[in-house]
Formats: C-alpha cells, sequence, structure tokens
C-alpha cells in the first residue's frame, strides 16, 4: 500500500505539476484517466473561468487536485516599479510600445476566502499550496471537506514548519524544478538543495509522506525518486510539449532544442524566483554582475506579482516576430522528457518506474 | 559486468572522492581494502610527500586513484590582489594580525611533467582529473601506461569535450557536491545542474560510463544514482568525518550539526568557487548583494589559487579560538551521512545500495 494513493485515491503515486499559463483542466482530465493525478493551477484563473475548469474536472469523476499561490499580496512601491520601468524603457522604446498602457492589477491571486467559497461547492480531493499554507482558518476550511493538503518545501526548515501547520505531505521542491521556487520561510537561494540531496533529507525529517519534485523526466527518475524514499513524485518539464499543454509553439521549440541546456533562476517575470530557459531579458537584467557567475537573478524588479505588468506588452511584440526575448520559458534543468505526445502517453511511461525493476 | 569495475579491477563501482586536505593514503587505503576505488587528492603535495604517499598505495597492491588539479597557473595581478587585501584587512585588525607576513607561491599545483615523472614510477591504475584534462601530451604520457583517465563534468558541453579529448570515464558533478567546482568550459554558475537533472544528460549523451557525484550519501543515494544509468558513483562528503579523515574537529562538529544544513558555493577561499559550509567570511564578504538573493559568491579574489594565501593566517588564528569563521568548510547538500566510523563500514554501507532492491 503507497501511503499517497491510499490518501488521494489515484492509482499512481503521480502527481502532474501545476503549470499556470501552460495548462488548464485537459491536460489535469488526460493524466487522471491515466491513473495519475491531474491538477489545475488557478493563480491566473478569474473566478468564473475556474469555476467552469472545475465542472469539468468533476465530472470526470477521478480525484483531482486544485492549486494556489498563497503569498502576501505586496504594497505598491512606487520608486521600485519607476525602476523597474526605468530599466525595461529601452527595450520599450526597441519596439515602439507605449509605457504608458502597461496594464494593472494583481497578475497572480492568492488563496482567498472568494475561492474558498467556490472550492466548497466542490470539495476537491487534493489542494496543494505554492509558497507556504492559507491563513490557519482558511486551511481548516480547506481540510474540514476531507480534502488532502500537500505543500511544497525547499528546505528542511519549511518542510518541517509545513507538517507542523497541517500539510498532509510535502512536495520536496528541489532546485531542478521549472517554475517559481516555492520557498516561504527564506529568500535566501543558497539554502535551497538539488532533489537528490533535499529528498532523502525530508525523508528522513518527516513523518507526513514527501512527494519529489525537480529534475524527473522518465521513469528512470521516478525509479531514483523512490530509491530515495519518496512517496510518490510530482512531475512538470515532461507534460509541457504533451497534446493537452497550453504551451505556445516557440516555448515547445526552445524546451525541444539545445537552449533547454542552460536554464536558470530568474525573479525577471514576476518578482520572484522561477527557473526558465535562459533568454535576452536574463543574461541583459540578470543581475548577475560578479566577474564570472551569472545568477539571472535580478534585483530591480517590484514585488510578486508585480513584475508580471510591464513584461506583458514586451512579450507580446517579441512573440509577434517570432521571438522569445522577454518570454518566460519555463522549464526544469531536465527538458530530455519532452515529447510531442498525449499526457497519457507520457503518464504511462514515467509509470513504468514504479513497477519492480528488471535489470 | 558492470562498464567501470571491469575497468579498473576494483569489487566495487564506487570511488572515494579526492579530497585534500581532508585525507591522504589512509583513507584511500581502507576504502580500497573494502573493495572500492581509493583516492588520493595531489594538489596539495609537493613531491616527496607525493612519493612517499604513493609509494603506500603501491604496497597495497590493489588499484587507487591519484587525483590532479589541471587549472592554468594565473598571473599575479597587483590590484586584485590588493583589493583583496583590502577587503580582509579589518579581519587582520580584529585578530591583530600583520599583513606584510602573508605567505606567497601558488597554493594548489597544477598537474605537470614533473608530476608525470614521478607517477611514471607508479603507473596508478586510475587518473582522475579536476578543471578539465592536461594538455594532449601529458595525457598521452599519463594513459601510456594503461592508465584509466577521468575528469569532472558539470554541463553537457562540458562531458562531450571530456570523451573526445580523452576521458575513459566522466564524473557528472552534480551541483550538491562539496568542494571545488569541477567547471572549466564555462564560468557562468547557472549552467550547472543538480545530479538528478545532469546524470541521466550525461548518460544519454556519452558512449564512456558515466560516474554520479553530488548528493549521495547513503545506500539509498547510491540507488538512485544507479536507477539513473550511472555507471559508477563518487562518494565524498560521508567520508569526511570517518576514522581516516584528516578532518579538524571543528570541521567535523559542523558537519555533524545544523550549520551543515546551509551550504553554499563560496570562491573566497581559493578564487574557485566550491561548495562549503557557510560560516562569516562567506556571509560578510559573499557578494550577494541583491535584495534577497545571497549566493555566497564574492567578486574581489584572486584568481584562483591566489586566494588562498590571504586566507591561512585568518583562518589559523580564528581556528586557535575555536571559531570556523575563517575556515574553508568543505561540504556537499547532504551531509546526513557523515558518520564517526572507520571508511571501510562506510564503504560497506554505501555498497548496498549495489545489492538489488528488496523492497
Amino acid at each position: 500500500m503507497n501511503p499517497l494513493t491510499t490518501r488521494i485515491g489515484t492509482t499512481l503515486p503521480l502527481i502532474q505539476a501545476p503549470m499556470a499559463g501552460a495548462q488548464g483542466s485537459a491536460m489535469a482530465l488526460a493524466v487522471g484517466a491515466a491513473g495519475g493525478l491531474g491538477s489545475l493551477p488557478c493563480a491566473m484563473l478569474a473566478p468564473d473561468a475556474l469555476r467552469a475548469e472545475l465542472q469539468k474536472l468533476r465530472a470526470s469523476g477521478r480525484p483531482y487536485n486544485v492549486n494556489f499561490f498563497c503569498h502576501q499580496p505586496p504594497e505598491p512601491d512606487a520608486a521600485r516599479d519607476a525602476a523597474w520601468r526605468a530599466a525595461l524603457k529601452p527595450y520599450y522604446d526597441e519596439f515602439g510600445l507605449d509605457m504608458a498602457a502597461i496594464p494593472s492589477g494583481p497578475g497572480r491571486r492568492p488563496f482567498d476566502a472568494e475561492a474558498a467559497d467556490l472550492l466548497a461547492e466542490f470539495k476537491p480531493a487534493v489542494v496543494s499550496f505554492h509558497f507556504g499554507l492559507p491563513a490557519p482558518e482558511l486551511l481548516a476550511r480547506v481540510k474540514s471537506w476531507g480534502t488532502f493538503v500537500m505543500s511544497s518545501a525547499t528546505t528542511v526548515h519549511e518542510a518541517l514548519w509545513l507538517q507542523e501547520h497541517g500539510a498532509d505531505a510535502v512536495i520536496a521542491q528541489g532546485l531542478e524544478a521549472g517554475g517559481h521556487r516555492g520557498n516561504f520561510l527564506s529568500m535566501d537561494i543558497s539554502e535551497q538543495m538539488g532533489t537528490i540531496a533535499l529528498l532523502p533529507q525530508l525523508v528522513q525529517a518527516l513523518r507526513v509522506p514527501v512527494i519529489a519534485a525537480g529534475g524527473i523526466a522518465d521513469a528512470a527518475g521516478v525509479r531514483a525518486a523512490m530509491a530515495l524514499g519518496a512517496a510518490g513524485v510530482q512531475v512538470g518539464t515532461a507534460y509541457l510539449c504533451s497534446d493537452e499543454a497550453l504551451t505556445s509553439p516557440l516555448h515547445r521549440a526552445a524546451l525541444q532544442g539545445e537552449a533547454a541546456r542552460h536554464t536558470a533562476l530568474t525573479n525577471l517575470f514576476t518578482g520572484r524566483p522561477a527557473r526558465g530557459i535562459v533568454n535576452r531579458l536574463m543574461r541583459e537584467l540578470g543581475g548577475g554582475g560578479a566577474e564570472h557567475f551569472s545568477t539571472g537573478l535580478g534585483a530591480v524588479t517590484p514585488a510578486f506579482p508585480l513584475a508580471t505588468h510591464a513584461i506583458g506588452p514586451l512579450r507580446a511584440a517579441a512573440e509577434k516576430v517570432g521571438s522569445t526575448d522577454f518570454t518566460p520559458l519555463w522549464s526544469g534543468q531536465n527538458a530530455s522528457g519532452c515529447k510531442s505526445a498525449p499526457a497519457a502517453e507520457i503518464t504511462r511511461a514515467l509509470a513504468a518506474g514504479f513497477a519492480p525493476h528488471k535489470p
């Protein structure tokens, strides 16, 4: 009996990682039908769209995971915003864009009472959070539905905090993972570890199941994670070129080409560090600074998620001429699993890693 | 038949990582007697000391690995050296030390003709290099003895280069690994990957055997690496508290305590990035700079290995009063395997990871 599948009700201890902007219910349904746990990323969904997606997932009759960010919405900071706009001004000029037309708004919504009201109608089997956990009363509400709650940890300290504050499972997010780092107790990237170092230390430290995430791209990766004591795995990047993904053709080409060999953490697209394929914006504003050490982390952005707005028009203009210079090309460090195939086929290939190994 | 043990002549495809300053022939002999491949780090050994160590290893009648750095010795740079001394001046004042008494010299020797002359008497079964490979004529000489040559890669690009230039096996050095990064084609740390991402990509790209290094601390880690396609593993940190290690009591205490949860890459101790437990020097001169992102990488040091000299007196003075504020506390990201035990016992525990797994 696997401690994870017993609780979440799937055949496989395999979670399709929620990837806001790159997938919706179609991918979650396909993975669910293949025996895994499909996930719906909700951070960028307005209430009506969220409801429509949840209705489709509920109709499948299978368990599914609903994922939310739970960051503290930032206070606007005029000085930081001005510095950010000044840094982007030359690019706006290059494309003949008008800075006055930059849209406003939060960009990414944290989990709140309104979202909880909506979820209450659906009582999903699983809810996962990124950037910690919501306020105790909100979390208690989610748990009152019998929902299994997961969240990501990037350090032993964060994992222990999540267990203590009510997480039913902890996702060990290794540094290899694509997209946003889930760190929430410390912003010091140097505290974070690769999967092969983080995962066994969480397994040793926690009593709740630990799910491995980061760098797992095929059955061998699944087998490695399970050998390290994981109760299950969460895989994102390998699904980014699946038929059901909303990934753009430009992003797909980057994932399946040489460019994907070089990813980096950058805060330039949203204000928080996230891993993506290195592109012009990251190279030019990446804030490496020191002679030999480019980190891809810039310092000039507004707080998460407020950096998003001013990037949008640049991204759109560049993509119109076939360029990914300003596109967040989210990817983990191991894009070798990015096949153009149905998500169900990718799920079955990964699932071979759970079978007893015949060398 | 394992492709590595067949070639190097050991029972186990397990290499004890060479760790200059932390071990000599005693550890290599103990690991060799237990069926692994012991390594002798040579970068800090004068010719007479090197000969004495090699005589002990040869007397065992077992295969052993001799490890050398092969960096380009730097041109002294007065301006960089002055900036470095200015950065350290407050610490010298704090300890009442005299900057005029800083010793000079290379600090770490690269592999050269003199070393090759000495090795020719011993014709070791294995020689491993760090920072690439030596010049073609030197490498050809080593290979003419029938010696098996290995070197470390931190990217797919470096691995392909090593294979093309004559390496018989490539060590996939994941970002988790302790001590010096082996990168030699690019100084951009953001190109480097965690073991679970790097290893399978090298296995896929190379025809020579790939050895996994970084984050492997116990039998489960060995099992994970082998599941990812490694022909063998190289383990360092787990041996640092062994009976045969020369690791200082202060360093041992750090490795076995909470401090080891936070390592970082730093160039402050030698001029090249290396992973160690975060301490005062790294925190204060680490060059994080950006608001939230401390990298532990400073930019003010002289070129490798010239940063070493000025750190020496500070380290000695601090250690005298029981402080590791200026000590390079080399460690990988997973120090959970650091047992106070004979190296043979640690080797046998790791070796369990090669046995068929009984779940």
